[in-house]
């Protein structure tokens, strides 16, 4: 993800002069929680105790942030080196030995070739028991009452400009999820409001109380950059897939491929970006046009007519050029390099509250969305066979890899285990991860075709739908 | 489509304070075009010359609006009246005898069961040439070289609060859309930018035009009301689907239905609307809130947990009452029912610059947008037979007729007749607008099924996508 984020890290201003926002979500971190996750939580790589990162060179900012790996990976001091190794670029698994992962879930990942100092990606996996509310009317709810229910989470957050922002997400996202559903045991059938949609709720208000969050804390713990977010949410037989950013999830079910996210882009939100240009256009601060044009303007050319389109139009029309239209616009270039302000790749995502625009203070944030598009998934309504499984990738595995392509790397993994083995899901997120990566060949991380395998970081968990050793 | 603005006529408001709008349109009624429509437009009835509506009350407004049919209809003084009889209800179609629409389209319409004084659905049909623009580079083409080119057009309006706006674009949108496709002489292939792009955007644009020519003449020529526009052109293979309303547009083929347009509702518009309030909060004049709660808030339960949502979520949650959300909600109301600031129904169209919210001096034209979606269907890409049909339906129609039962008139009526039979279509769109409106009984106008047919204006379009009598 790093090359998303242009020159990110070095303007990064941890003084910022942005005014606190709101303290409207529960402070997670600062504030014990009465009812811990269930299974409570392996002590993970405490956060970095970094000094202020103000004006540091972007080396600096770097290498002062936390390193850490997801705690199931139960790595030791030398097995977090082998991870943290570019030359090598060994793919991570859970040990065999030990308590698997809920459902035999599998995973893997691997390190950047070098693009960053640290592997930016992080992952989460975990059982969290939700304990009720009290109800609306103010009459407690005692907890011995088994007013509480489980839910399974995945998470995979794809960090940019430094990893602290992914790692913050990977500890605690799933904590403000658990404490949205809280409101839950009070639901009672109201027209329109349907339990589905208040998980949709919950896990949309939990993203934002996460940002919220960040902001709040960026200074004293050092939360620096910003993540993707890709989510995954089993309760009471739905699965709820929620994703801000450009990672991606896939159901491959009997060979058939049922996309389960779609990529938040300069592209993809295009007219979202222009429409909050257009209405406010003091975020633009003189320097940048709402408008697209298929290629820069020159300034000789002012009075022509030229092809533009606006937050309106998904066509292209003429107008005739003028001399506002000479700015930068404010989202240009394509696929992979499309950028908003020149500067971010990605347009939704947690975190990059001090992202600015370069050699410019002005601020980035208010064109990303830390909002998600949920997407739900019913368990009950097909009978899933073991080799059904839903594929989350960070963009390292997206990259160069197709839907098509996984669903034959499934296919062909997965028969080769038999279908009660639960090692057969790590080994196929590896073989995603090694498929992805590539290997060492003619100066680079090459894949079988010759082309080039990913230098990004590579994360994929691979859950499970049915058979087996899944949940209960 | 009456119904859907409540008391919306009688604050119709024709000498508002708005400021007059940019001059950015072609003044295509005032100013003659230099390059007429192909065939020339048969004359229709004259816009209205009433003086000003300013205070009066509904019905001496609707009294003073225009009316007129559809030029193709060729409807004699006595044609007209039963085409304005709410008791009879009678269904128009073109005379057999005479020239046939193009492509031997079918046509039909009946007026509303007393809900408005006239008709206000309006329908167009028409072959339009393309003159080229001058080259970008200024140097003139000349019209001898044969740079233009024609399109087909089918054009659906169903207008509300007056038949004004539904009247002027039915007379004009096509012109526009003439206007803007001069451009396409001038294109060459760029980088991402299509053929088909530049067509989607010269309608994008048109109906942003013809939308200003409403604001600017509607004190001169009465534009009272709005309308929804459902809009068809077919060029160089395509067929280009604009929607801004609540029309429909289907495709059946080969009995399967292929939906070409979706309805903009406050329902489906809910977060774009909610958006708008919440950058812009100046729109909601303090009398509005642009959350969303399941029913109206009591102000008894001011610091009371209540579900909601706002313009990022498509779930609940809850949050605690504050005073400002005991304002009335930017979008209120179900089905039907659905309101924008409690006066309108629909979300898009063109017109309405004098809507005003109920007794306030509150526009409501900002939330709505003029912009169609467009979607396309190229016809060479398949196959079509006689019996494959592109149907255009108001929501006369579609209130009380599911897709499903359209395709399956489709199926039984063209059946019936020969393929290459010409008036098979307008067979077709007869039954459909009859299934649409009923039988006189039991008080009302009443399905097979005895439950109530649409007591709405029902205007239908059956375009034959192949077949012998078709295009070419």
């Amino acid at each position: 993800m790093l090359n998303r984020v242009r020159s990110a890290v070095a303007h990064l201003v941890s003084s910022g002069g942005a005014p606190p926002p709101r303290p409207k979500s529960p402070d997670l971190s600062n504030a014990p929680s009465a009812q811990p996750a269930v299974p409570p939580e392996a002590p993970r790589s405490p956060p970095a105790r970094a000094g202020s990162g103000s004006s540091a060179p972007a080396k600096t900012v770097e290498a002062r942030a936390s390193f850490s790996r997801p705690t199931f990976l139960q790595l030791s001091p030398g097995g977090l080196r082998r991870a943290d190794d570019h030359a090598g670029r060994a793919v991570q698994s859970p040990p065999d030995t030990g308590r698997r992962l809920p459902w035999s879930t599998g995973y893997a990942e691997v390190i950047n070739a070098g693009k960053s100092r640290h592997n930016e990606d992080q992952a989460c996996c975990e059982v969290v028991y939700v304990e009720g509310r009290r109800s609306v009317s103010g009459v407690p709810r005692e907890p011995s009452r088994g007013q509480g229910l489980c839910f399974y989470y995945w998470g995979l957050f794809d960090g940019h400009a430094g990893g602290g922002a992914a790692e913050m997400a990977s500890r605690l996202l799933h904590r403000h999820i658990r404490e949205q559903l809280k409101d839950l045991s009070c639901w009672s059938s109201q027209k329109e409001v349907t339990h589905e949609s208040l998980v949709v709720g919950a896990i949309e208000n939990a993203f934002q109380f996460m940002d919220e969050q960040m902001a709040r804390e960026r200074r004293g713990h050092q939360v620096e950059g910003g993540c993707c977010a890709l989510v995954v949410v089993y309760l009471l037989g739905k699965v709820y897939v929620a994703n801000a950013g450009d990672s991606r999830a896939i159901i491959v079910r009997n060979g058939e491929i049922i996309p389960m996210s779609r990529e938040f882009t300069p592209e993809t939100e295009r007219q979202r970006l222009q429409l909050l240009g257009f209405l406010k256009p003091e975020l633009l601060g003189g320097e940048f046009t709402h408008l697209e044009f298929p290629r820069r303007i020159q300034p000789k050319e002012l009075g022509q007519r030229m092809l533009y389109r606006d937050q309106n139009m998904t066509g292209w029309a003429y107008k005739k050029i003028e001399l506002e239209d000479l700015r930068f616009p404010l989202v240009c270039g394509e696929g992979k390099k499309a950028r908003v302000m020149a500067t971010i790749g990605v347009t939704r995502g947690l975190g990059d509250h001090n992202l600015k625009v370069c050699s410019s203070t002005l601020p980035i944030k208010p064109f990303l969305s830390c909002f998600p598009e949920v997407r739900v998934y019913d368990l009950t309504q097909y009978e899933h066979c073991p080799d059904d499984v839903l594929v989350l990738g960070t963009d390292g595995l997206w990259d160069v890899t197709s839907d098509c392509e996984v669903a034959a790397t499934v296919d062909r993994v997965l028969s080769a285990y038999e279908p009660n083995d639960p090692s057969r899901y790590t080994a196929l997120a590896q073989a995603l991860v090694l498929g992805a990566r590539g290997t060492p060949r003619d100066r680079g991380w090459r894949l079988p075709n010759n082309k080039l395998g990913s230098g990004d970081d590579i994360s994929v968990f691979v859950i499970p739908l049915g058979g087996p050793g899944s949940y209960s």
